[in-house]
């Protein structure tokens, strides 16, 4: 039974936690009258050498003490004697535990965003550098039309700033404090809980006790978040593997987060890339987990939510490191723009801008015109050759009235200068995306 | 292959959204003198008669059209002739089917926000006429403290009401319009981005071309949203399961929402309940579908892509009907107070009130009151009778200070009406909180 | 880089795994001639050593060597010098790896199916002592016809064996050895798979190189089992937390499985239960993390892979101790046969078996026997009476014919006596069912 | 309530299976004199008719009905009138729906296997024909050895090989009927199982009632073998789009499994791949929607275990979808031998085999010899050309010893026919694990 019930092993996380909210309560007890100013010190003397010991490795986590807060209690009393007995005036573990985790979502919702702006800001540098760097952009992994790789890296900029967005959504929405709500019903002792909710940080205090014990939605909120935030993850770590793979051969990545074999002394594997790619799994897994825990479960606290911390405590975790480790590849990943030009003779990347040069210069209706560029492109490949290397006379086979201005449609750096409209890839545009980027990162 | 590939059994749910997406680009394309009027008047008219046909049930969606875009577009050449293949400058199916499925998506936003406050309205109702019924609340499912079925039911109040503000923010950020982003490098031609976004009532243009044809965010944040609100469905679900099983016996659900048995003449099975909490599954699984398909998904777009709407209308689709089942079990609901109060007979309600009433009136700390009330439960569990059964001199024995003032403290009713404070059980504090969320609600 | 790369804390797990094959390998180099007897001498020794060290607690596992492959031989290098360089001829860290986490998962199979042997053993021996304890059997949680105890547990021995079955399966099919695959290829070293596959227990090598260093299959069928039989055991688990619950009252868990409150004294929650019931998450998201890990994954083995021990781990230890604490629940839990059959009064438990009655001696099709049994459900419900209660004109004015021999049908222990039938809840039928299911787990 | 009620729109796909079933429960019926021959006969006629009906599009499905079930028995009615009341006797809906699932599953097994046996046919032909065609083997996307192209295609023949001895061992679990189980209890007419079983194909009736209606780990069962099976084909799909991106080339799929642009004219989209890559989050997600769904459920039946066929039926029918198209597009691609070969150029993949030469030849530690192969290789990256392109000069100072016999070891078909051990990629070896793998597919 104690293997089972012992949540000691994952819930030490919430020490820190723990602590600030127990001095809260034993500050607010003291001044509502309903502990003694001389227990209250004690009170709050012994938790802060119980943090020391805590910070320094010194205290004993102790299983058969089951929980982080029995253990801190536990202390408490050797420490300071009977008058540790009063701390738990007036609140529950449910309450308590409800507030402990709350702190605690609360504080990695902030550690990810400091992280997100990190990344973007690697990535807003990377992107200036490369606003004018063409490369193919790929559409079902075939090339599709010319881009710049600056405004490719800019659409992860905005995945990463909606995931931000999303996180504090969670955050505003978490910030109200459960302490008070005691076992479910509320306390009969005259209790200020909005002293406490402040002392926390908190916003205000929730308005419903049963609720306040009940609900994990701030955990589910914040894994949800993630679980979109590690999918984005996965996909840039799609491309830098793709990118890094010789077919491709776009990006380098430094030799620190890449491995070799045990077997293969040539090899330089994308090993970080292919990491985050997989901790998406357990970012998906970790909501999943949540999610199945709390489905068909009656009001209020079960022991069922016993299990809402270690899925968290996992997810949240693996995503601060990913996040580390793909902000560490973006600053150090040397960009091959050589090998991205010449990929882009592969495709026929311009048969788009010939297909709407013959709606604009000849009046096509767009689906002819389409049709039209077709056709080219079949007789470039029966030739071999690109759509620039065909002659007039095959062009106006196709399209009589095609005149010799139809080759300057073909060149790739015109043909991505000419996206110039909002969310473009022409590089001025991409510049201006970076410029008003950086403008709103700067506002948060 | 086609079977494969069509995709017009789902997306023929976007049909009014692609139409509307169309007249809107069309209407641009005019503006902006990319294609002449006249064709924009006939291409016009041709949509709406599309609409009509298909509101009117008289339109032939084929399979070997592949999907609802080309669909639409077949038929309209079919009525206008050549201008038809005009509507498609300056757009891809990219882009088209990112604001068709975003105008569809924010739809259902809507529609699940206007039945959540039908819910919660509901719920405020039954709250309001039962703020003073008294009922054992329960920890673990066993009988923890009294508390008032309106507190009860004020807890699905907030959490229906954090649904309503994830479902606002999702659709905060999914307000950005994809049209112009072509198939994903933008287009030369000179279109108008803000005017479309303003014609489809969308805040703004989306920032990144392509982002806009990559993205399926809008999709997931919602699919989360609506896998929590599934969640705190399927708890009422189990509640009410529970609360119409012949053991609890507090509520009975209208007949509307029960069903007979095959075999069992006598049965009145809560089916509706039991299908809501069922419901989950399918809410959490396409959050689940999403999220795989898009994992380790390289930019652009990818056919994988259009796995996208079926989960997102089922998962959908079944809330809202959860939504109203829910609602139109709650509005018909009969609760049965006297069972109600007979089952708080049981379970020893008023220890903790006992045990904070030795803290307050004695002194004792916390723990100890704890203990001591704890054998006075064992005591009067001996004894086959409650705690107030207990005569003084059992009191005594267990903590000799005792005096007949404990047998008040003992009373249910009391019991319920000390926990006063923000967020209590207490009749008044819940007819309190009830206005407070009325005031709320109205606000939106 | 390090901290995401380093997998040492979660594969030490297969420290005794390697070591394992290690052996094998190193016997199988020293047989074929591709080391020589002193070097393999050497290393056995240096490994057992290793061994041993691990087992005392005295080895030092460093995140700086990554994993536990280049812990040991690390230290193997430090104990024995240079031949420990030879031991990872002819193989690469991929086999190394697959053939390790194969061994584990096999012995994890053995461990469960152990437990599951337990716990089948456990609810054979209560359903025997209960194979006449007459309770309401319900349907969506509503009384629907009369059952025995024992034939309800025995529901789970049928469970339970399925599964056991489904991990002989996964077991089976497993049982192949990848150990030679090398990175992907194979070797051209002359090595003798048939020799180290059998040594380390396995059937057979696994027949493709490529195959055996991409395959998790082993680990996700196991993991899939391990989804199915947490579920079971979830529904079980919501049994006891029902039963226990004062509306049921059905059964005392004993106090090894239930604990108190911080803030109720009289509380005893059923916190093993419950616990079970909520690891049912963590089994479905391990097996959801690894199919996502897994999706879309090019062959041969890629660094994702390593994903695949924690959620393995983590899940199927979870399980163990689930069928620990359940086993332990069931020998221990008092049935309160008295509570069972009160509870039969509700519900009009024999209304089937009066239509089926109607049926046999009135000659009425059953639909219309079915509709008479309903109406006189209906009537006994007016009257708040059991349908025992009625009087013969009573059953009369609704089916003309009816007898006094009504009566005997409306008796409970007739009821569940009738249900002889193969696979029925008739005391002797489901005395017969444990002697068979004695007699095939006696088999295994 | 109807809107959420019915389940006919979904379980109308068990008609075949229900009528089936209902004649087999008939004849048992009349030949065990429950009721009368002529009843009997007329039953059959009605429900052939009805059978006529539907497979004709001739029979209307009412959502008023509810379900498939009472559809049938409602137009049985019409058809035969009163007697048509006699066909539910000793039967309920509970074990009915099961016994009709059970068939529908079974049946859809049967069809995946043959899908799979027909896939795998494909498979060894196309390794057949490129037994000996080399490639570059890859780990992390990276080159790692020379392998051949049949080679890698076995290896998925091992793959879903593995998932047909999945799909096979859950028939056989399932093959048990549940037809008699009644409600819950089992009946007191005296039925007989074994009739029925027998003549529905079954092997045996199960063995409890309970569990005969509560059980839903044959669906469970086989989602799971499908979502394993999916992500097999996920990952042939990923290598399908990653084969025919230009970066790698080495396959053309037909034209029948590529579509074109709707706005780029020169496009060729492997959309089957992806559709199939993408539906691996169908498969997943089936799994997880039954395994929530049942998640906490008592016993008996709960009508939640409705929505057990949506997600079944949809997640098996795009299973049989994917491995039409996946088996169509393996029979229809076209191999570059050229392109394939021209990628073993980079990559340095014989770098292994000179570590292993090393070992054999010069009697060095393979970990040296490792060491030495790096050292190689790093040199020839920086003079820019292959191994095989240093002097011997180049060669001797890394590693004095060496003599010309290192540049056979450098060639890349002596490479891969040197990996001719059980499983591994020489083209001989390749071959005979062909012929076995043919044996062993035509004894099933």
């Amino acid at each position: 039974m104690q293997a089972i019930n012992a949540s000691i092993d994952v819930d030490r996380g919430l020490w820190s936690e723990d602590i600030e909210a127990s001095l809260a309560h034993a500050a607010m007890l003291v001044r509502q009258g309903i502990i003694r100013q001389a227990d209250g010190r004690k009170i709050a003397r012994g938790l802060k050498r119980i943090r020391k010991e805590i910070e320094e490795g010194r205290f004993e986590f102790r299983a058969d003490l089951e929980d982080i807060h029995m253990n801190v209690e536990a202390r408490l009393k050797t420490l300071i004697g009977a008058a540790a007995g009063r701390l738990h005036t007036a609140r529950s573990r449910n309450d308590q535990v409800a507030t402990d985790f709350r702190l605690w979502v609360r504080g990695a919702i902030d550690r990810l965003d400091d992280r997100l702006n990190r990344l973007i800001a690697a990535l807003l540098d990377r992107a200036e550098e490369h606003a004018a760097t063409v490369m193919p952009g790929y559409t079902h992994l075939q090339p599709a039309q010319a881009v710049t790789f600056g405004h490719h890296l800019m659409a992860y900029v905005e995945m990463f700033g909606r995931d931000r967005g999303r996180l504090m959504d969670a955050r505003a929405r978490l910030d109200e404090c459960p302490l008070g709500a005691a076992a479910l019903a509320g306390t009969s002792f005259p209790i200020d809980r909005a002293m406490t909710a402040k002392a926390l940080g908190f916003a205000q205090p929730m308005r419903n006790s049963i609720d306040a014990v009940s609900d994990r939605d701030f955990a589910l909120e914040t894994l949800a978040a993630g679980a979109i935030l590690a999918v984005h993850l996965s996909r840039l770590a799609e491309e830098l593997v793709l990118w890094t793979s010789p077919g491709f051969g776009f990006v380098a990545l430094g030799d620190a987060f890449t491995t070799g074999s045990s077997i293969m002394p040539q090899k330089r594997n994308p090993d970080a890339a292919e990491l985050i790619r997989a901790k998406s799994g357990r970012a998906i897994a970790g909501l999943t987990q949540l999610l199945v825990v709390l489905k068909g479960l009656p009001l209020t606290y079960g022991k069922d939510m016993q299990e809402d911390k270690a899925p968290t405590f996992a997810a949240l975790a693996d995503l601060q490191l990913s996040l580390d480790a793909m902000t560490g590849m973006i600053r150090n990943l040397k960009a091959d723009a050589k090998a991205m030009r010449a990929a882009t003779a592969a495709g026929f990347l311009t048969a788009t801008d010939l297909a709407d040069w013959l709606v604009r210069v000849l009046d096509l209706p767009f689906r002819r015109a389409h049709h039209a560029a077709g056709r080219l492109v079949r007789l470039a490949e029966a030739k071999g050759c690109g759509l620039a290397d065909l002659g007039l006379p095959d062009f106006r086979r196709v399209v009589p009235g095609i005149g010799p201005a139809v080759y300057k449609v073909l060149d790739i750096d015109r043909s991505v200068a000419s996206r110039r409209g909002l969310g473009g890839t022409a590089p001025n545009r991409v510049r201006q995306a970076i410029a008003a980027a950086r403008k709103r990162s700067m506002k948060r």
